[in-house]
């Protein structure tokens, strides 16, 4: 079950780079598609950038619609995650092909993945790089964390086929909540 | 020692998200500052976006001489990371305070770090959103790789001091070098 986390603490679940389900709506029909090429670009309000490719089904709706959901998988859903970036939402419906359960949103549209252990509500802010990189600028309106899950064994794309595993996790005290050194 | 990498796996190094540390140099003086906010743009010429926010030392140094160069290190580095994240270039000499040491790159002045086990010179391609959210592209313009580093135990931040490092890796068969679906 997830409940609400901290807008201001969201870059924590997304600076370590796991790959994530971007889902989508648009006229009734919900979109998933797997996504690595994201960054943080601010802590509060949370921005994020991202790069949605114009061949990809989901970028005519995200365009559109400027709202979407970032979930995060783990590990058990890792063969979901590349059934679903191996075929298209344009022949498709993914949700129901891979047993993936929507659930409504707060303050967007596109549903969250009740299977993915956390789940941020965004909005597009900037299109500005759109034309030129495919590169939205998000900001997380509302973020929804499974609080049970304190070490998720997030997935990391190496290319190729090849994903990184989540591995332990080590703690050096640090007075900066910013690795940003200078 | 690294050999060079070609341009067009570049992704493979950056997409799993890892902590990287980033070197620039101005004026005879060599900086280097950890930094997690970077994403893929393209595969080939390989871009990459990177927010270095405007109170870093190495954020004028940047926008002035746009170059640089992304190293990527392994958990051995840790300390090192986070006391490059703790200290500024405009008070301490951190490659010689912090035992790194700087190799002449190929194409642009700032220093590759030899204790990294991959090192991307970089040249910065557009600003166009640097006034806004300290955004910059980089064309990722000659890369180097440790070919014996297989597995690299890189490092990725959670945040309040939490690092989590790269665990096992898994393989499964991919018609697509992306992840992005549709």
């Amino acid at each position: 079950m997830k409940t609400p986390f901290p807008l201001a603490e969201v870059y924590r679940l997304l600076e370590p780079g796991p790959v994530v389900l971007l889902t989508t709506l648009r006229a009734g029909r919900a979109n998933v598609m797997p996504m690595s090429w994201h960054l943080m670009m601010e802590f509060t309000p949370p921005l994020v950038g991202c790069v949605v490719s114009n061949s990809d089904y989901s970028f005519a709706t995200l365009k559109t619609t400027k709202e979407c959901v970032i979930n995060i998988p783990t590990v058990k859903l890792v063969k979901i995650v590349v059934a679903c970036g191996n075929t298209s939402g344009s022949d498709v419906a993914k949700f129901k092909t891979f047993g993936l359960t929507p659930v409504v949103a707060k303050l967007v549209k596109a549903p969250l993945i009740t299977e993915c252990y956390a789940s941020l509500e965004c909005k597009v802010v900037d299109m500005n790089l759109v034309t030129k990189y495919n590169f939205f600028v998000l900001e997380v309106v509302k973020a929804w964390v499974d609080p049970t899950r304190k070490k998720p064994r997030t997935i990391h794309h190496r290319g190729e086929g090849e994903f990184m595993v989540a591995g332990r996790t080590i703690h050096l005290p640090s007075p900066k909540t910013s690795l940003g050194g200078k």
